[in-house]
């Protein structure tokens, strides 16, 4: 039997979404629970599939279904396409298997030609309303399918009107809208260099063709990527028997939801406007009635539009979001789905639902996009004051949050007026690492270049300061300590105000509100807790982020990276002594002087997680990355170091790398300078002494030696680090365990990570850096061939920021599998940004690993994924068990 | 029973190798063949890799199994150990697997202490010649055991002789030689607060320590690096009886050859001193006499020398080592062992042993290094020339070779002076892309910086120039056109030569003489060509490379890269063109120019080629490379270009890296310009069609993709090349093939290479990068770090000039087997820098590669090294036939 291409909605149901698309799947859906749903049919996801396959062609045989499909549709309508006593009209709309703004939407009235547009008039007895819909039919059908301008016919429709001297488009009489539709036909005729289509089947081919292109129109394709959707999915079409909403003051249209999409709260939420098509309404020309309304000025539709809605949610045990059609006081559904909703609404709901009987606490966990409760954790604006503020420039949406405050432009300034009690937006051209005071203490920060993984982005995400980047709309004038943007100048101290979840820059302060975290939120939290079983640690460098980080449930930490604190203004410059030593006399000497603040360090973050443990890195970045790169800067620094200008600049030049990211560093400085491994480990290893005397934590540190690949230097460094800890222990007369592991971020280490193991009480995957080498990309200069990657369809997102199954994940799976077979009981965990990706943080649950480790505002994110793929998993065992 | 860590010389033979070390292993063969060795015995290899795990002691068995052995001795020659009457003297020398200079040599004597000698003197009846062998032994014991300086002996040696208005060493009185004792012995106890030690079981012990401890000293490590030995080995220590050459003139000692060494000739070769011991003909004081010398003064003991001589030769099927003792007229042997030979030498003897019927061909085929080869393929200096010279200066000894020439500063003036008729030595600090065309024009190239992997030293290699890198002793002034060394100065115009085998630079032109590849080289590359399965091509750019190759014996070029032509004087500009431009159209009018100069390129490649497989890569590096960062530089390509400079310099700014290999370039470069690779597929089928047409030869043009990540980038690229490929062969009404396929450089490639091979029609494995990626180390960095790396053990050896099976050969295997599933017709072949080394080419061939390509002058070595690969591989199949 040939393949079916085509269904009609009483073919199919809410499961063969894949196939029919969310819009036709419900549409069937609806059909079968015998809602008042208009006759149609679907053409398949995979006709579309197929389509792209044979070379942009629909073939015959699917061509053949599409006619069948009209002909049965033909015959329970008891009307003909293109008749001239009772023409048949469909609306064409676009369905993916997810719901996808950028394709193309939908064509009305279809099925109008010089011939059915008189049945029309003389069926509804109404020349004028029939002659609307057939100009519209033609400028959309032009427009959307043929790709006419839409502005041509605009232009044509208000010569009409101004020649006829009518205000409103209702002015407009028959005889008028008859002479547009002949000046739409002839604008279509010298466009296209033939008549109008009159033939309503070559209407509908063309107008499914349109929809299949639409799949891989530019603004689809970036939505795609945005949103994890693969090009390969394709879109269904549904063709179905037009209604009308403007056929009188007894018809309609609108869209409701069964719940507040906001904010969650249980009651019917949405607007309708009479005697008007859907497109009025989307239009915004007249202002629609509130859902409630209906309820006075037609009870009855109102009465079973209530009960259709309480059906369908109950039906879907979801919120729904429907679109409805009154004809001459009948109701028809038009479609419905989940409804989109905020985050706070998407938590309320799910909590309600189970309250409800309506979900399980697995399912609820399931209705939730982790990635969609970022913004539930960062402070937002007032809504009241947000309508009333207007954006003077938009950035990349960095890192989410809003903020207000005066601009600094240099982060000593920014953190001295920090220090006064001011808030402080810190504006920059770029950041750089010793910029990280400056940004610490910040409310936002507002950079003109760079792109959302620059140093401010990356930055910002790690810290949960709210970030605009890469705003090239603003001029940033260091020197002046000014920024100007249209033609506004806003100096030192102005005030301005920053949405790092949109992108917006405002003039002024906008007030804020704090995040809650109790209430649904925390039921939610909880149940997630309950359900996974991958633990979630956090990324944190400072006591303040651990404690933000356990505030949001953080279980430890998983990297504490102790480079940003040799950035600090009290120890950069003994770190730089250290570096320019000539010889390891000297560098113990700069070492000594850091030792005791890295020991303070460690203590405060110990104290901050109150016995979880911690994972602390040894320092990982190049040398170069602490030294100035200006002549300026390079000049101070030599005399601040009493070094001559070029004595220094030939240091700077010797520490020089073609590729830093394969160089110099990780454990690789351990191997070089010993002495800095053993300066790390001492104030590692103090601190928790004295923090375990002084709280009687039962602290076990864990050492983590970055860059490992191959087993012997990380013996070499390890047993540096035992010798360190094992005499300050001993001296110390107090028992302590420390567990020594290892960073998997090269490639090697996951090939020989069976020999790694045996060396390592643990593992973390670096994923950043993972990714980077097994793809040969660096991420800092990818960004010259990402979007020429989107583009031809190579990459669907980029690859650093979503964990690549395929070969990182390989990687990775090799790596546990040898790692565990060398050492039962090694602990296994990931701390690469990736840990706060939920897709990832799945990827994660099936390796098996112990726990993810993530930014601290990440560390919720990664709780419900994690719970997410545990009842995902759990649903799959379940549906295996039923085969 | 416990674990045997002594052998007697009876108990061992020549198999035992790995345990007893190669001295120790052919001293028990000699002694099972019944020839005169004095007795001894040998503890095992496995006995110093214990004293290293045991932490640097040896273990009280062993040391009883040492005593134990000794007392066998002692009865065999029926002495004791520091007996007064007759006490029993030994040697003790290191053994190790391969024979490793670098470490503890020999102690003499050993047994000697203040009875012992006087035992001695009355048991010779020569007081001096008993008190001579004690000094020397202190100083010996105290210098190689106890680290008591040599200098400090020398100084209390040298004023006895003033004292006593001695000139030579042989005036000196038994009197003297006594005082010399004495105060040899009192400095002894100063220097090491103890006596002397006289227990000669205590100077055993500790003088066996010394060798295991020698086994890690600094040169030894050094040379075990440089000679692929693996640390974990250890070293043998061999205790011998004591025979005296030194007993009179019916004694003596000497080394002899089976053959010649440095011509391979059959006929005794070597040399003997009477009454010296070894240490003597070392020193080189007294002039030895030449082997047949023998014959006339000590015809008996001559010929008793060559009868074993003979038995040995004919015993171990190989030319011999050997060294021996006369002891009053006794012939002693003390050593034998496969003889070290010049390259010629080897390929002689190899040839020559078949011939004689004592080898077969495919044992032949084992005897010769296949790096050696390499000193037959370059011109040398005519020895007698060379004997003459004496070199000003020594730099690294980059690549093999000897020329003559006048030396020229610049590139350009090079290539002028090499095409008005000169030899031309290129000097420069160091060279870059810029220079590549000066390179090419000269005889040999000079640089005061950089190392082994610089340039200028991949290129010379390349390209089989002579060079000598590195050489930091003169000092380049590229100014005023002139180098000084030592207060000498050359300016442009003077003679040099450059030996690049040894890294000599000499004043002043030494005559070279050419390589011969006929004679017996020619017959045991037949022979190797014979044997080997795995192909050998070469990587060529240039028709003078190819042609070079194929004389070699290359069978095609497994990787042609193009963008040494787009380096080209011709050419450049128009590169640079098309760099700079801002649009497409831009780009390819840029394009257009360099097409036939490109396609000119590639039909000089296939003639040279005469229809030998050739496969072509497209552009790889980032086009940054091809830009100048000098503002001189920029100035005058921007005037050039017709730009400002600004315009130019930001343009320069915007294609900067931060990691440049991890960056814009290999495919991704097609990608982001397809119009490159349009030209340059245009450029290599137009070629071919021509070439098939004039030569008919049957051509099979291979297109390369480099730096290939993902299966559908490849697939966009690869249909870039066959929509361009396939409309041109259609137009030229020809036939002709060709075939798509991908350099596997990267780590995701291998991990993908199931949906890789699905679009591609041959792999080639790009092991430089790869390594670089696995390993997250660049080899252009790594020099920073490679010298700690190798004092603390960590590696062995350069992982980016050697393969690592381990890791990078985990990966290799994978593609493999994934690329042999997907396609299993696909043609697999390597093109790194690895594919000239012979351990390297072993895996290729473990591995089941088609093909390995390598430089011209490396494809000698890896036929060579194929076809070991493949008869030791033939030998494991029999020896597992056989259990």
């Amino acid at each position: 039997m040939a393949k079916k291409y085509v269904y009609l909605f009483s073919e199919g149901n809410a499961d063969m979404r894949n196939l029919l698309g969310g819009k036709g799947a419900n549409l069937s859906e609806m059909t079968n629970l015998g809602l008042p749903v208009p006759p149609g049919f679907t053409v398949t996801t995979e006709a579309c599939t197929r389509y792209y396959d044979d070379g942009e062609v629909i073939a015959d045989e699917i061509v053949d279904q599409i006619h069948n499909a009209m002909a049965e549709l033909e015959k329970v309508a008891g009307k003909k396409f293109g008749d001239m006593e009772n023409p048949f009209l469909v609306s064409v709309r676009s369905g993916a298997r997810a719901s996808m703004p950028g394709m193309m939407d939908t064509i009305l009235n279809l099925g109008l030609n010089d011939v059915a547009v008189q049945g029309m008039a003389r069926l509804t007895g109404n020349e004028r309303f029939a002659y609307d819909s057939y100009r519209r039919f033609i400028q959309m059908f032009s427009d959307v399918v043929m790709e006419v301008e839409k502005a041509k016919f605009d232009a044509l429709f208000n010569a009409v009107k101004k020649e006829s001297n009518v205000e409103a488009d209702t002015d407009l009489t028959a005889e008028n809208l008859k002479e547009i539709v002949r000046r739409y036909k002839e604008l279509y005729r010298k466009e296209k260099g033939e008549d109008f289509p009159q033939d309503p089947k070559t209407q509908l081919l063309e107008s499914i063709k349109a929809v299949f292109r639409s799949w891989n129109n530019p603004r689809a394709v970036v939505y795609r990527r945005m949103n994890d959707i693969p090009g390969s999915w394709g879109t269904a079409v549904n063709v179905q028997a037009m209604v009308f909403g403007n056929m009188g003051e007894d018809s309609g249209t609108g869209v409701a939801f069964t719940r507040d999409p906001s904010t969650g709260e249980n009651k019917l939420y949405g607007e309708y406007l009479m005697n008007a098509q859907g497109e009025d309404v989307v239009a915004g020309i007249r202002t629609p009635n509130h859902i409630s309304h209906l309820q006075e000025t037609n009870p009855e539709v109102y009465q079973q539009f209530v009960e259709i809605a309480e059906k369908l949610e109950k039906h879907y045990r979801d919120m729904q979001d429907m679109e409805f059609t009154i004809e001459k006081g009948k109701l028809y559904m038009l479609q419905t789905r989940n409804g989109k909703r905020t985050a706070a609404a998407a938590v309320k709901i799910a909590v309600d639902l189970v309250d409800e009987g309506l979900l399980t606490k697995e399912e609820a966990i399931l209705k939730v996009d982790p990635k969609q409760l970022d913004a539930l954790l960062h402070p937002t604006f007032q809504p009241d004051a947000l309508k009333a503020a207007k954006p003077v420039a938009k950035g990349l949406p960095a890192s989410p949050g809003a903020a207000a405050g005066a601009v600094y432009f240099t982060a000593e300034a920014a953190k001295a007026a920090a220090e006064q009690g001011s808030k402080v937006i810190l504006v920059r051209e770029e950041t750089s690492p010793e910029d990280i005071e400056g940004m610490y203490a910040a409310e936002g920060i507002l950079t003109s270049r760079g792109g959302m993984t620059s140093h401010a982005a990356v930055v910002a995400r790690g810290i949960g300061t709210c970030c605009v980047a890469g705003c090239s709309e603003i001029a940033v004038n260091e020197k002046t300590k000014t920024f100007t943007v249209n033609g506004m100048t806003f100096k030192e101290g102005d005030r301005i105000s920053l949405d790092g979840s949109t992108g917006f820059v405002y003039s002024g302060t906008i007030p804020t509100q704090d995040p809650a975290l109790t209430g649904d939120f925390e039921t939610l939290m909880n149940w997630a807790d309950e359900l996974r079983v991958l633990k979630v640690r956090t990324n944190a460098d400072s006591p303040k982020d651990a404690a933000q980080a356990v505030e949001f449930g953080a279980e430890g930490i998983g990297l504490c990276r102790t480079e940003h604190m040799f950035f600090e203004a009290d120890r950069i410059p003994a770190f730089r002594k250290m570096i320019v030593a000539s010889n390891e006399d000297d560098r113990r000497k700069a070492l000594e002087q850091i030792l005791p603040m890295q020991r303070e360090d460690f203590k405060g973050i110990y104290e901050a997680m109150e016995g979880r443990p911690v994972t602390i890195r040894l320092l990982d970045p190049p040398l170069h990355e602490f030294l100035p790169h200006e002549d300026r800067d390079i000049e101070a620094l030599a005399s601040d170091l009493g070094l001559s200008f070029d004595e220094l600049k030939s240091i700077i030049a010797g520490l020089k790398e073609l590729n830093p990211m394969l160089g110099h560093r990780g454990c690789r400085l351990a191997v070089t300078y010993p002495e800095i491994a053993e300066m790390q480990t001492r104030a590692i290893i103090e601190a928790a002494i004295q923090v375990k005397k002084e709280k009687g934590y039962d602290l076990v540190p864990e050492i983590m030696i970055p860059l490992v690949c191959e087993a012997k230097e990380l013996k070499y460094v390890k047993d540096i680090i035992t010798g360190t800890a094992d005499r300050i222990i001993e001296e110390s007369g107090i028992e302590l365990k420390y567990l020594v592991g290892t960073m998997i971020e090269i490639p090697r280490a996951c090939l020989t990570a069976d020999e790694i193991a045996a060396e390592a009480e643990f593992f973390s995957f670096g994923t950043n850096d993972l990714t980077q080498m097994a793809y040969g990309l660096s991420r800092d200069d990818a960004g010259k061939i990402l979007e020429d990657y989107y583009e031809a369809q190579i990459f669907e997102s980029d690859p650093t920021a979503r964990l690549d199954r395929t070969g990182v994940g390989k990687l990775m799976k090799m790596a546990v599998e040898l790692g565990r077979n060398s050492r039962p009981d090694i602990k296994l965990g990931i701390c690469g940004e990736h840990g706060g990706d939920p897709s990832s943080v799945e990827f994660c649950h099936i390796l098996g690993l112990d726990y993810v480790s993530c930014s601290p505002f990440r560390v919720p994110i990664a709780r419900l994924a994690a719970a997410q793929a545990r009842v995902t998993e759990l649903h799959q065992h379940d549906n295996l068990g039923q085969k």
